[in-house]
C-alpha cells in the first residue's frame, strides 16, 4: 500500500510577522462565501497592499495558497524532469495540470479511479486545472467550433473529440483539483471581430459552466477575454464578475501582443473584478511580467517557461537569462546565480552544469528547472514580503531597472 | 560560493550489533597497510563470514564502504537522471565514474581545476575510477594496442589519443577517486591466445601503474584477467596478489561469457586472492550475479544495468523484470513492489509510472532509476545482514528459488 502523504497538507501557513512600517492600506480577512456551491474552506484573506499590488492568502482543501504565487506547470502530471518532493523543496504552493493533455492521456476516468490528480501525480498541495480551452485551439490538428463547443482531433492519435463547456466541468470534476477554470475561447489578440464573437461566447460558456459544477470542494473560477481592446476587455470583465465566480482569471494574454499591451488590459481588467477575489493571469511567467503582473493586482500566474527554459539550457536569473551551453561556462567555478538559494546554486557550479549540458545528460533539465523554478518562486515571495514592508514599489522599481527589456510577452 | 556538503563525509558507519547466534567465523581486522605509497585510511575490516560470502568496512579518505556493496555507475560525472541527493536517500556509499569519458569530456584537467571528481559533481562519498581501459577496447572507434599502451579514436569526435599504464594513472590521480584502477586489457572471453596476451600485458602494466602512482589518498587495485580459462584466471590471481595491492579485482567477465562460467572463474580466483582485502567484480549488476558473487567472496560491484533498465522502462525486484510500459499495468493502483522502501515504491502507481513512461516524461527514467538502485542496493544490504545472522546461505537460496533463471550474464 503506498503511504500517507509526508506532508500535512492542511498545516497553517508562517504568516509574515506585524510589520511596524506597515503602510496602512486596508487588511481584509472577509471569509467570502462566494458560490452556491462552492462552500469554505474557499475563502481569501487579502492581508496588505501597496497601492495596486496586494498580497492575501488563498484558502483551499489542500491547503493555503499565499499570493502573489507563481505555479509550475505540470501538463501531463508532473512538471517536467522535478519530483514532488523538489517541487516542495523549492516552496511551490499551487501546482497547475492541463485538462486537454490528461482528458487525451491517460483519460479523466483512470486519473478519478486512481484517487484523483493530487493521489495520482503525489502532489499533496492545491492543484489547478486549466478547462482545455487554449490547448484545443492550440495544440489539436483541426478545431471546429460552434455555439455548443468545439470538436477536434487529437494532436496524439488524430482521433476525434468534442469539448463543450459541460464536458470540461465533467472531466475537471474527475481531475480534482482544487481551483478549475470555465471553458473559454481564447482568440488571436489582434482580431476584434473575432474577439467579440469569442467573447459572447465565452461569457455564456462561463454561465453554462457555473451550472455545470456540481463539486463543492472546487473553486470554478471564470476567465476574462477580449484581446487588445480595451472596451471589450472592461465588458468581459464586468459580465464574468457579476456571475459570483469564487475567482478570475485574466485568459488571452501572453499569445502574442506586447508586454505595453498586455499590461495596458490588465489596468483595465483588474480595477473592474472585485477586491475581495484572487485573480489570475493565465500564462504568464518571465520574471519581469510577473512584477508588473503584481503591481497591478494579480494574484496567481503560471508558466511553463521555467522548465522549457532549463530544457534549453536557458537558466533565469533577477537580471536576465544565461545561456549555459556557452562555452564562456566551461571553467566558471561559481553557480548560476551566487545569491539563489536553490540546491543547484547550493551546490553545482556553471562549469559542472555546462558539462551535463554537453554530454547531454538529464540531470541538466531537473537541475536547472530546480534554479528557475525556484527564482520566479522566491521573486514572488520577496514581492509578497514588500507588500508586507510597504515596499513594493522601490523593489519592483529596482528589479525592472535591472532586467533587460523585451517587447513581446513570452508564454 | 558554494556552500559546504551538506553531508559529513567521515562520519563512522553504523556497524551492525554483534549477534547471538552468530556462526563463529574468523573476524578479521587487521588494519592492515597494503602499498608503499598508499596510507591510511586505506584499511579493510572484515567483520563477518559465512561459508566464502564476506561482510567488511573498507574505510577511505571519503567515508566508510560497507561490503559487500553495489556501487552506481555515474559515467559521465552524474549518475543519469539521479542527484547526488537522491542517491543518499538511496543508500549508496561508492559511486564508480570512468576515466575513459571524462578524460575525453570534459578533461581531467577540469576537473582537477574544478576541485577534483567529488567536489565537481557533488557526491561527499567514496568514488571509485576505472581506468579506461575496457571502454577503449569497446567504444572507441578504431584502436592500436602495443606493448606500451593504447592508441584511439574518440566515440565523441574521432580524434585521435593515447593511452598507457602511466596516463590513466594521471589521469586517475586528476579525476582523484579514492579507488582507483589499474589499466588492463580487456579480451573476449573465448579466444585463449588473446587471453593469453592480453593477461601478461594486464601484468606489466599493472607493475607500471603500481610505479607511475604518487598520491597517497588513492587506493589503487590491480585487476585479475584471464578470459573463461582456469589456468590463466588462477596465474593472474596470483600474480597479482603478489603485487601488494590494497585491493583486487576481476576483470574481463560480464562480457559475454554465460553465469556458470562466470560463477566457475570467481570460484578459482577469489580463493587465491588475500582474505584481508576487498575484492570487486567489475561490471556486474544484476540482482542473481550479486548473490552469487557475494556467495563467493566478492565485496564490490558495479553495473549500469540498473540506470540503463530504468530508462527503458524495466524495474528491478527480487523476483525479476517488469515492464512498466506493458498495458496490464494501466490501471495498476500498487507501486512496482509493495515491500520495498524507496521513494518511487513509497509513493507512486504502476499506472502513474505507465503514463509517465507512454507519455515520454523524463520523470519516468528518474522514478524507476531511484527504485533499481533501491533494489540492489537493499538486497546487498540484506545480505550483509544476513552474513552477519549466519543465514545467508539460506538467504541466498531463497532468493536465487524465486529469480527467473537466465543463462547469460549481462552487463
Amino acid at each position: 500500500m503506498l503511504r500517507d502523504f509526508p506532508l500535512k497538507p492542511q498545516q497553517p501557513l508562517e504568516t509574515p510577522k506585524a510589520i511596524n512600517n506597515f503602510d496602512g492600506t486596508v487588511r481584509y480577512n472577509p471569509h467570502i462565501m462566494t458560490n452556491g456551491n462552492t462552500r469554505a474552506p474557499f475563502t481569501f484573506d487579502l492581508e496588505a497592499r501597496q497601492g495596486s499590488a496586494r498580497a492575501g492568502i488563498f484558502h483551499t482543501p489542500h491547503g493555503d495558497i499565499p499570493t502573489p504565487i507563481f505555479a509550475p506547470v505540470g501538463t501531463q502530471a508532473t512538471v517536467k524532469a522535478v519530483t514532488p518532493v523538489q517541487l516542495e523543496e523549492i516552496g511551490a504552493k499551487l501546482v497547475l495540470s492541463n485538462t486537454y493533455h490528461l482528458y487525451l492521456r491517460p483519460g479523466a476516468d483512470l486519473v478519478a479511479e486512481m484517487g484523483g490528480l493530487h493521489q495520482f501525480m503525489r502532489w499533496p498541495r492545491p492543484i489547478l486545472t486549466d478547462s482545455g480551452g487554449y490547448q484545443v485551439f492550440s495544440l489539436s490538428e483541426m478545431n471546429k467550433i460552434d455555439e455548443d463547443g468545439v470538436t477536434f482531433k487529437s494532436h496524439i492519435d488524430g482521433s476525434m473529440h468534442r469539448l463543450t463547456p459541460e464536458k470540461s466541468i465533467e472531466i475537471q470534476e474527475k481531475l480534482g483539483a482544487d481551483i478549475i477554470m470555465a471553458f473559454d475561447e481564447c482568440a488571436p489578440p489582434y482580431e476584434r471581430d473575432y474577439n467579440e464573437r469569442a467573447m459572447r461566447r465565452t461569457h455564456a460558456w462561463a454561465e453554462r459552466c457555473l451550472k455545470a459544477k456540481q463539486r463543492p470542494d472546487q473553486a470554478l473560477f471564470g476567465i476574462v477575454q477580449g484581446g487588445v481592446f480595451p472596451d471589450l476587455r472592461a465588458q468581459s470583465a464586468e459580465f464574468i464578475s457579476s456571475l459570483g465566480f469564487p475567482g478570475h482569471a485574466i485568459g488571452g494574454l501572453s499569445v502574442g501582443e506586447t508586454k505595453d499591451e498586455m499590461n495596458a488590459m490588465l489596468e483595465v481588467v483588474n480595477p473592474i473584478l472585485p477586491e475581495n477575489k484572487p485573480r489570475y493571469l493565465m500564462g504568464v511567467g518571465s520574471p519581469e511580467d510577473l512584477i508588473n503582473g503584481i503591481a497591478r493586482g494579480v494574484d496567481i500566474f503560471d508558466c511553463v517557461l521555467p522548465t522549457r527554459l532549463a530544457r534549453h539550457q536557458a537558466a533565469m536569473t533577477r537580471t536576465g537569462r544565461v545561456n549555459l551551453m556557452n562555452a564562456e561556462h566551461a571553467r566558471v567555478q561559481r553557480p548560476i546565480d551566487e545569491a539563489c538559494g536553490c540546491y543547484t546554486c547550493q551546490n553545482f557550479t556553471r562549469a559542472y552544469l555546462r558539462h551535463l549540458i554537453v554530454a547531454k545528460e538529464m540531470l541538466a533539465a531537473t537541475l536547472i528547472s530546480i534554479h528557475n523554478l525556484w527564482t520566479l518562486l522566491q521573486l514572488v515571495r520577496d514581492a509578497r514580503q514588500a507588500i508586507f514592508d510597504g515596499t513594493f514599489d522601490a523593489f519592483a522599481a529596482d528589479f525592472l531597472a535591472n532586467y533587460p527589456k523585451q517587447a513581446k510577452v513570452e508564454g
